[in-house]
């Protein structure tokens, strides 16, 4: 159960420059591809003339011809050519709104008229040039609800992660959530700990001594549909936390867009950007690395969670104070896709 | 939905000499091995004792021996016999008519009673010296039907095969399709134009010249149940064509046996028949690798359509002209499968 | 279709030294862990925090901390602690019954207050010094009476093991079978025989020629409910076979303990027991790798006999003399679940 008006990451945009890219989306099967002048495209996978996938193709001139028999689709859903062919009549295939932004392909998989794209998120490192991100995609078998709940509460960090970010502050230290209109947050904030390992490298990395107390943060912030962006950081300790002064600081933000493949999988695009050493691509990699390796850490958890709850559907989970931040986030959209269903019935 | 009173080709003969095979055709469990002086037999793939497969058995004096406890069963379904028992009672599997023929072995997957060796196909090539036959079989997971579609209407080679048989004026040549009794059959020619790579081998194979313009066509046979037989060549331009002297051309017979497993997973018999320099075994294996792996290309694309076809049953796909062969194939096998109907209601 | 109140065997003990062991058996996904003072233990492998199996955390001091968010359980299913909560209102899990005895965990999947350690098998050589223990584990797909099926009617050693134990004259040999109470018992005598490889490896262990005629014995003693512990040896011939003195003779016991996954799958615990040369170990696994690889080849048979009779469900199998011992223990199962369901009923 997930929202269907609303803008979902659907690809990084190297994906869709070399080929077409087929990705099933909130269970519809579309392909994406660049369209004339190299506009992010998005149609439903399926060729009208006899049902075969449209992302086995290629596009030429800015029409995607399908690789079968070379029927080709403009970017409208409509059929421009056919060799031989009559194509007028050719029934359109739907087409799915796309925004190209912040350095991800967006797709509309709902209604097409509903589609805003003032609605898609404001991301304001993302157009700045003193940050840098990078990031990756997981195809996880988990309801998208479970990944929103391990983003929302950090105290698995210190079970599922307990050599790089994980550290036994975390939850002994009691986190705070409030809802501010579709928005949770849950935050956290640990004084004068010692750093864990990532921490530590990147103070190393940014010329702070990495011997040294310091106070943590953790400011996760989930909104509609499926995003969550984690303030993260350590500052000397001392110095004002998370409102000392930059010189004496470190942070990132965490970046989490969870698009549903189905009712139980996932396409996970996690990464982080940061304000420090922005042009320091070499940084850049291996904090990506590092990244990816501690976050593919949750994905067999995540699966075996999944399995055990469709093994007893019928049971209730605990809503502790720690799983307040999923609890808030489900309900928020519990209420939004209530409205999408009222606003389609209307 | 398959005719079931029909020959399919079941195996190649070669399959069945070291063992028996155990290979589901048209939805029945069937083990094929060699009975008394090597004659191809099909039973049910079932020991009557504990159930147990009999393809997992072995072949002592012309009787298939379980190899779990050592039944021995006879060529008509009958147990012959068993260590420390009386086998009198023991309940028959049932038998499924069966010749070898063409270089093939073929089944008669339905009721036995009807099953008639003089309808199975006329292959003049198959046994004539001058003509040498090389083929493989793929396992595929289409409905039978999408593969005769994709026979029936070569305009896909520019597409998929564009490195190997492909050329732009197939799609761009109209075809012609006619119907004979239980017969379709789609032909195109296409004069005066460059020959593709795999005719250009050919050429030179046959000692022609393979820069010069050519005249090429490709007519396809369809009979039910789904055998495609398609004549296919080049002439030097201007000498004739498909009607030129033996010397000045080159072709052959791309043969196809479709023979279904499930309603969605095909056997597919593929091969080339040639008439020219038919005792050159090394020639056999070269066009039989290059044309597996030309026919290989075709998988993904039938495998992916028939997944389009399961996710939306309900659409309905365009019958153009290019697709006229195979849409006349199928209003045969909808008469056939009606007339089998009707007789078993009877 | 199993009986649930009775102990199956569950793990071999060093599979949960290490870490917790995650197991489904009779349907029910259960984690076995090392509890304080190493007692083994068993739990339903699920978190009542969220749902995580517990199978992913790991031990400490006693109690098994969820991996997912440190929750930690005790050894009777209740929550003993979390980081910062209270969990005196935690829901319990399910505790089952364990017992670690003869060299294996055992578990009791039913009603836990029925459990009776003095109802698990005696088993007089495993704590016997002058008996040496080996086996092994395999996962098959096939209801678990098939394999008690497998090893009352050793007349499949003849093809399914020809190369090892198997020979002609166990299905030339009437087998006999007795029921005492809960048990039933398959025996088969062999006089004047040449011994098969395996046993002519034996012989030579022992100190034995290895080229002269021997008497041969093989008694099957099934026990709900699956237990098949099998005498089976050879003695030098005329020196009174089963009752031969022991130095002109080679015996040992077959160890099978079958357990179900579920309805269609097993873990199978095998192994030999022998009280010849008890301290070699260099023996014991050669043993042991000579009898893994000989009941490995049961298992293809297994599996695609489990598969015909999921494909042929209303087909009876035959009950000759060879399966009486099957059928008789089918019988004492069928008696148990019974009297296992009316004592739920009642």
């Amino acid at each position: 159960m997930f929202p269907k008006n609303t803008w979902y990451v659907a690809a990084m945009p190297d994906e869709i420059d070399a080929k077409p890219l087929g990705r099933k989306i909130c269970g519809e099967r579309i392909v994406f591809f660049r369209g004339p002048g190299g506009a992010a495209t998005a149609l439903e996978d399926w060729c009208p003339h006899r049902g075969a996938p449209l992302s086995l193709g290629r596009v030429v001139e800015g029409n995607l011809v399908c690789g079968y028999h070379g029927l080709a689709m403009g970017c409208d859903g409509k059929t421009v050519s056919m060799p031989g062919q009559r194509v007028r009549g050719f029934p359109p295939v739907r087409s799915f709104p796309v925004v190209e932004r912040h350095g991800f392909v967006w797709v509309w998989p709902g209604e097409p008229a509903l589609a805003d794209a003032s609605k898609l998120p404001e991301l304001a490192w993302s157009n700045d040039p003193e940050w840098a991100y990078g990031g990756g995609l997981y195809h996880i078998g988990c309801d998208y609800r479970l990944m929103i709940d391990n983003l929302m509460d950090l105290t698995h960090e210190t079970y599922v992660h307990s050599t790089s970010i994980g550290q036994p502050e975390i939850d002994e230290t009691p986190c705070k959530t409030t809802v501010e209109g579709d928005m949770a947050i849950t935050s956290r904030f640990m004084n004068g700990i010692s750093a864990p390992p990532f921490w530590r490298t990147a103070l190393r990395a940014h010329g702070l001594p990495d011997d040294q107390p310091v106070d943590r943060w953790q400011i996760c912030r989930f909104t509609p549909p499926s995003h969550v962006m984690i303030e993260v950081g350590v500052a000397l300790a001392g110095r004002g936390g998370y409102e000392a002064p930059r010189q004496d600081k470190v942070y990132s933000i965490v970046v989490d867009f969870i698009t549903p493949e189905t009712e139980s999988s996932i396409w996970y695009f996690w990464g982080m950007a940061r304000n420090f050493r922005a042009d320091d691509k070499a940084l850049t990699a291996q904090i990506r690395e590092g990244q990816g390796k501690i976050f593919a850490e949750d994905m067999e958890m995540l699966e075996r969670q999944q399995q055990n709850l469709l093994q007893w559907p019928e049971r209730e989970l605990l809503k502790l104070n720690i799983d307040t931040g999923g609890v808030q986030a489900r309900k928020i959209l519990d209420r939004v896709i209530a409205a999408e269903r009222s606003t389609v019935a209307a």
